[in-house]
């Protein structure tokens, strides 16, 4: 198996203020082209740190990914270390130098000594130019290994990867291919479904491997294996796969690695229906999960971020007299809330959600983590209350993902 | 400076199934307490790798923080690979299976042989209750270093840390104060930033770092120095900072390390002012942004996410005319979204978005990235196009950091 290792320089993340987010990117993108990523490394801009880590990957692994570090200011020394680390020089870069000038003229900006510093690149190194912005990318072959060094700007770093280093490290070894089958399941705890999945787990052969993911009230099934014959692979896996969801199917929401939101567009597209949310204490996240889609706009017209008791009137026509009865944060509320998005956005489905997100708002009655969510379909109406704990990040999330899995649990009804 | 490491361990996120929050939050809550993070690692459910790492680990820090690999199935062998790290046998916490009883008492679920063993750690490591979990969180003394392992489920780790982790590190160690003052720009290039900046920056003592953080059309000033009087610490830094702001004031957003929207709910709150949004091709993002901030509700109304041409219409008033002549990708639509929020929702202020997120729906005319943007106040209304690219998410992430700049200097031209 060709084995990775990604390499972030920069002490953004390190000190917390940044989400690194490009190496899962990275990883996944590595893995479809049948690449392992073995260990993924986060250290600061400091030069010994960086050629320690960098040394010991090249022990463990053939391919090293690194990004960050290339900015023009004083503290991006990614390049200079690298220069160190392979003993050679620096130079500069004519066709990089060409880039970064028409970059500057094509907006109109004056460039000063830092821009064009820029072009300079250690003199063994192979340029790749970033379409996206003044910092080179470089490919270093060193023995049998590969060292590729890239800006980390989340953006420019997918492209280089998308058009320039996958390609490439795709010719450059002969990959096998590697299959992750994943399904996700709910409203069953991890080790239970262990219990039940013994059977199958003990049947495996060795080369499949089983995993779980817990996660807020759900757990993924993971099956990952490698090999050389995609279809056989292939059919062996989703064999196994199908094994496990007789086993444990009344808690299978979807057999694939898809969002929930995903699923339910790929459902209500094809069955030609609609939606639409009225989101309070989720505050548009319902809304922003399900628009990340492209194509989403042929299900989801849209929906109403109503946070103050005054839209929830106007928008979504609940009764003065109901909020002011039984609340906002109520079975009646979000019934109303879900049956005044059918009526007023003109929808199949609905979703409204009611809850006190934290971390004020709670009281003895309604503690900070009660949630009342309702799916509606012109059919009727379902609303359930959930009790998800204090932190408002996570209620918010909470929140989201049981309305979209009473959504989907509405849909599979629907089609029985 | 007192260093530490955390350690993920996990397929998961080495396959790029789940991006690592749970390390940038971990870093920010030890750099509070005055420890600093040298080195983060992501490894496998790989015994072998797993001891490799946290030999290389306890070479550089004294504090080894891991996450992972505690769940009751197979695949995790996390606390079996500590108990031959450390040489040790294993044995049965009671305290632990009296908690893991009761767990499972309390929600009804009968308990199985897999539950039972989450009580067994090595018998070595100080038991901390996990109070959201059944999983232990063990701590081990290891000559002058600590090890800490913990389940990698985002809020049992966050719990753990906040009322047991950090209080005890506290008490562990004599830390001194890191101090991190951050400064948000936009409008200006990092090496323009630098270049104004140039005189500020040969001035710093060695002391004090500072780093630029470039993000989406933004770029961040970080000054980050350590000390053990807080209060002179504070004060050094902040006046280079107010040097650094003196040089660029043009460009400053906010001089504090908080989100764009967070500053304008300040600013707002202050004032007393309100706002809603009107949302089309940001899908309820900015909303969401909006919403994650306890307190909002103060200043944020609510809004609308208007997909369809039918909803621009009913919840926002956009004249079915003004969409089939101009389209709803225009100045004159997202104008009169703005208006209609400002109208309809009844708050001071408004924002409205409106564009070709991707990666269909573009034309020669309009081509994929291009976004109008309108900010409405009492007095009138402000609209801005811009042409971001052709990346779906990226586009939804820029469109919503351009509007929120785009209310915050209105907000600023409001004050002047």
């Amino acid at each position: 198996m060709m084995l990775a290792e990604i390499i972030t320089i920069g002490d953004e993340i390190l000190i917390g203020q940044v989400v690194d987010t490009n190496s899962a990117w990275m990883a996944k993108e590595l893995n479809a082209i049948g690449i392992k990523v073995k260990q993924i490394t986060s250290v600061s801009d400091d030069e010994d740190h960086i050629i320690e880590a960098l040394t010991a990957a090249e022990k463990r692994a053939r391919i090293i990914l690194i990004t960050g570090g290339l900015g023009p200011t004083k503290d991006d020394i990614t390049k200079f270390t690298l220069a160190r680390y392979f003993n050679m020089g620096m130079r500069r870069d004519e066709a990089t130098l060409e880039h970064v000038t028409n970059f500057f003229k094509r907006y109109n900006r004056p460039m000063i000594e830092s821009n064009i510093r820029q072009a300079d690149v250690p003199d063994g190194c192979t340029v790749i130019l970033n379409q996206n912005g003044t910092a080179p990318c470089m490919w270093f072959g060193h023995g049998d290994n590969i060292i590729v060094s890239m800006p980390g700007v989340p953006f420019e770093m997918m492209y280089l990867m998308e058009e320039e280093i996958l390609p490439r490290l795709k010719k450059a070894f002969d990959l096998p291919f590697i299959y992750h089958k994943t399904i996700l399941t709910a409203n069953i705890g991890e080790s239970f479904l262990a219990q039940e999945l013994a059977g199958v787990e003990d049947s495996l052969p060795p080369s499949i491997k089983l995993a779980y993911l817990p996660k807020l009230g759900q757990v993924r099934l993971r099956l990952s294996a490698s090999g050389t014959d995609e279809e056989q692979l292939k059919k062996e896996v989703d064999a196994y796969a199908q094994q496990l969801v007789a086993k444990v199917k009344p808690f299978v929401v979807v057999e694939d690695d898809i969002a929930l939101e995903k699923a339910i567009l790929n459902i209500m597209k094809e069955r030609k229906l609609t939606l639409s949310t009225a989101e309070s204490c989720t505050g548009g996240y319902i809304a922003h999960l399900i628009t990340q889609h492209p194509g989403c706009s042929s299900v989801y017209l849209g929906g109403a971020v109503a946070y103050a008791y005054e839209l929830k009137e106007s928008i979504l026509g609940v009764k003065a007299s109901t909020l002011s009865e039984f609340g906002a944060v109520s079975e009646q509320t979000v019934t109303e809330m879900a049956l005044g998005a059918i009526a007023h956005f003109n929808t199949d489905y609905s979703v409204a959600v009611s809850g006190i997100a934290g971390p004020d708002g709670g009281t003895d009655d309604k503690p900070v983590g009660t949630v009342w969510i309702a799916v509606a379909t012109r059919k009727g109406v379902t609303a359930k209350v959930f009790s998800f704990g204090n932190r408002r990040l996570q209620n918010i999330e909470r929140s989201a993902i049981a309305a979209l899995t009473m959504i989907l649990n509405e849909l599979n009804h629907d089609a029985d």
